[in-house]
């Protein structure tokens, strides 16, 4: 195996946009993931395996899991296409893998009908730096027009380091329309405020609706944004010879 | 080569239990897999010789030899199955790695007719933690429920990181079954006791007998568990320019 | 992909010379191409996306872009041969990375009919070393002999880290021409003065027209040259235990 | 291009014993191996580039060049077998290259017809530790009675980093026969007289004729065992935002 796809079922879905948020910086887009799973009552489809995680694996539902991209889906209320959700236990474990995962994730949204890739990220604010509560960046001039129609104000400059960044850019490098919401931070481990202004400006571009009266509570018993903490997988003993 | 399997001889096992400990934090794993094959005197009949380990050779009966995992099968008292015991030198030297490594050790259980896989590994306790001496996790619904009724108490959280815990967790994705037993340690280089603690339970939950007097004693002859010292490959000089 | 070469058009080029400059130490590399291609007002015909880049995307014309490599063609005043001019956001984010994207390079220059390649780089003084602005190092003795010929001192010792110095050693090990023109420096973000001497060097070894009077204006208004402040990908939280 | 083997001629050699030092802690098997190819007039007959090697190109001969493994042959005095010697600019990027370069020599050597290889390294003492000045390690058990005949202590444990180590590892698990030679050194970049014990044994075991008397002044005009400082790829800015 490099990647499995195991569909739990095939779904039929109407010109589906794809919404991804993976852990990063302040977990924005993977809690905005998790709570539009659990808010549009969406339904898991298929998990994706890959080679290019960290060798972790997970305690899910009592049992040790690989880590694993899952995507789901729902229609909310409205719209009248269908939105593919995705998040994943962790990015990948290298640049590469960054690369790679990334494209296994598009494969799917693609051979789902997807033509849309939407993601949402941190955008962590320097010391003195003020900003919108959410700017964003495009993979072509169209998607682009239709932030600035929405008042998302667009990226000047910088980077994005990452998948959530990834997957914009080659969607649009495979020619797919899109773009990526990212909430103003000041980084640390779970920025609930700054997901919900992601999460307002993302129903408010789609154009659908979205409850998030119960967001600060799903996150206060969400607890599975935690990273291990690694140590070096062996104790070094103190006076052992060596040989080169 | 990207990994060699060499057989020694090519056993014939009925409905064997592979059961795996590969080196980690405090080697329960692997002084729990080398005690098991002193004591119930099984019988090597392959080794994997694989290019995802660390770029180290070891010495073993006067000669160098490459990183490997060793496999033996036996038929403990008690049961009427038999068991494979998979160990290594170390674990492989990147997280891909320890992907195609896990994934090379299965192919060989199920090769061999496993369709059950076992590992064994540390659990380090945070600083004021209690836990029972042996937790446990499953790859599946049916071997958690057998874990419960020998009184294993499952993980309710965390992750596992490394080959003992891949394996367990790529095992269900193939859809094997199986479990991981975790000592509870506080780190260290080895730790007898933890291991003592697995062994037992291995015992209960797989219904074999396994006398444990001479676990000490062996422990203190076995010589190998120790990681090399690394340094650079070169010493730098001080004053060469360098261009880019 | 692990490559994707897009062609914005398809150029026909006399006995075209392929000049090359990468982001590294100072900047020179990248700066010298930039700086051509604005003076002497290069068309783009293509562009390079590889997996072996760092896990980034820029903004670029208000859009998020994957890291790439641009190639761009011209006719200086003063020669008969075309030049290709490529240079990229960022050098690939692994050794092995760097073989395979500088071998991706050359094969578009060899597919674009070059059988010279140039490349430009820093060359870092150690604190009290004094140097001639410019020093060369060439692929084959022929263009050795060139570089002597134009009053180039050639290096007579150290290494050349990076793509920069890859593109010169990996196309003469496949029979090209070519040579590596170093600007003396003391590091740093961005070197124009050593970029300026880089470039008027170029241009009298190659017997093309360069006007270098907006070198310094040019400079001051290139804003991309900025490489992420990049950090761990997770906040780690301080009292999980973890196991292995 | 993964290797490239380049033929200068395709020797005819009989029965040959390959004899590879590769760079290392003190430099033991690199300047061994070039000793000898000084002073039995050894001929160059292949060189191996390989995208495992480090992003570097060195100086020879005035022109940059990539790095590469030498194959050189010679019929030293004294025996009526012929040796091929190899060294390298440097060892592989990664454990996985170190592998994946390691297997490209053993090719070489095999494909030449060569069923014996010998490496040549360091054995890095402890603080208090007192050895022979040249101990050793055998693929097998017939070339293993070899060295004790010739009076070279096998090593007791421990174990060996990197390729001159794994060179022989990897040729015992293929079945070719062969051993190492370590030279007892305190480390650093050069050790000259470990360097000559380790000869002594070498020419003592294989049976010809060395003359060792002008190894210091060769040592000391040999000047490119020195590798490059290593510096990040680009300076960091002070005050940029940044986002994932």
């Amino acid at each position: 195996m490099l990647a499995v796809l195991n569909y739990i079922e095939r779904p039929k879905l109407k010109e589906p946009i794809i919404v991804a948020g993976l852990p990063g910086i302040a977990h924005i887009g993977k809690l905005a993931v998790e709570y539009l799973v659990h808010e549009l009552q969406a339904k898991k489809f298929a998990e994706l395996y890959s080679e290019h995680f960290p060798e972790w694996v997970v305690r899910e539902d009592g049992l040790a899991k690989p880590l694993k991209v899952d995507f789901y889906s729902c229609r909310p209320d409205g719209i009248e296409r269908d939105i593919i959700l995705a998040t994943a236990d962790a990015q990948a474990a290298s640049s590469f893998g960054q690369y790679k995962l990334t494209g296994e994730i598009l494969d799917v949204a693609v051979d789902n009908g997807a033509d849309t890739i939407v993601t949402m990220a941190a955008y962590v604010l320097s010391s003195r730096e003020s900003r919108a509560p959410v700017v964003g960046t495009a993979t072509d001039a169209e998607s682009a027009r239709m932030l600035r129609v929405h008042k998302i104000e667009l990226l000047d400059g910088g980077m994005i380091v990452g998948m959530n960044g990834l997957f914009v850019g080659l969607a649009g490098a495979r020619g797919l329309k899109g773009f990526c919401l990212l909430g103003a931070t000041q980084g640390g481990l779970l920025d609930v405020g700054a997901t919900e202004e992601v999460l307002k400006a993302l129903a408010r571009v789609l154009g659908f609706k979205l409850d998030l009266a119960d967001l600060q509570t799903y996150a206060s018993i969400v607890s599975r944004f935690k990273p291990p903490k690694l140590r070096t997988p062996m104790a070094v003993e103190e006076d052992i010879s060596y040989i080169r």
